[in-house]
């Protein structure tokens, strides 16, 4: 086919699959990670099945698509981040189950063998931990007041989060999940004084 | 059948069920997550499929014994549980990272609706949350160096445990688990001064 097109059905094809993407998005804030199934979003978007594995041959595979999504829309420019608006994400999180916890429970199957899930997050974690290491390096120069270093910081920045998320999904009556990350970075941002470390 | 011999039967059902859990570690340890099956479990014990299947009627009903069998090992009487102890449980997690793959993979899949394993956890973060709130009011009094309480910071004690064993898990050659956890201690530990707090 000419150049045009194979240029406009590559569009129609990305359009396509950015529509299955939004339509997986509902269907995860309607029903859960359980609920969504290919079938549930193939029917939303008039799609057969069949149709829906030829834009996305797996749930992981498009459930991948639309964590990656997220990622994009969270997105800040690293120069404009700031820890406080850290907590502000947070508080947001808790106000979005859904997708918080197709993340968890993507994340956590992630770590089994030869799951297809497992590439984007250990690069979405490389990538997360040397974005917060910039942040905080940004807010507190080579060491923060509580004494680490940017780069020991951020792990233990992304693990309060991630930890905090599955604290609270299994019991969100008990667990304050945006007052907790709230002490967490309380605890990084303070001063230990001449008495600390 | 007569009272001793029901006795006698339970106790042998039960000797069987702590056979089968044992074997499941084994199995864990050497194949994985992914790779402890029923099917492999049964093989390991001499049992048929349907034969392990009366003691355990599912993947998730087995793998969660498995876990609790561990937390009992673990166990330390609260009055003999210090902060430091929790350091060398983490050295220790991380050299066995079949049974930590499947409580993060377990852990994952439980805040999903309905799963087998969602009481477990569930009752099992309020029960160390509990627990480590003790353990750090044992040790720092009401209130904690850095100005938390032991109620506030066990979630984040928690929660750095878990977040921490999936970033180890997905990328051990990038995460120092152990050191990131010590960073973590001294953070909560550490005196922020008449500046701080």
């Amino acid at each position: 086919m000419p150049y045009g097109d194979a240029m406009a059905a590559r569009t129609r094809s990305e359009e396509r699959r950015a529509e299955i993407v939004r339509a997986a998005l509902d269907v995860i804030a309607e029903r859960g990670y359980r609920g969504a199934s290919l079938a549930a979003v193939a029917e939303r978007v008039g799609l057969t099945q069949q149709g829906l594995l030829h834009h996305f041959p797996t749930k992981e595979a498009l459930l991948v698509a639309v964590l990656k999504e997220r990622d994009q829309w969270d997105a800040v420019p690293d120069s404009r981040w700031r820890a406080d608006l850290l907590a502000s994400l947070v508080e947001y999180n808790a106000m979005r189950p859904g997708i918080i916890q197709t993340f968890s429970a993507l994340l956590g199957e992630s770590v089994t063998e030869g799951h297809p899930a497992r590439e984007f997050f250990t690069e979405r974690y490389g990538t997360v931990r040397a974005s917060m290491a910039a942040v905080l390096r940004a807010e507190y120069g080579e060491r923060l007041p509580g004494g680490l270093t940017p780069e020991r910081a951020a792990p233990l920045l992304v693990a309060v989060m991630d930890g905090l998320q599955y604290q609270w999904l299994l019991d969100p009556e008990s667990v304050d999940m945006p007052a907790a990350f709230r002490d967490f970075l309380a605890l990084l941002g303070e001063d230990p004084g001449p008495g600390g470390a």
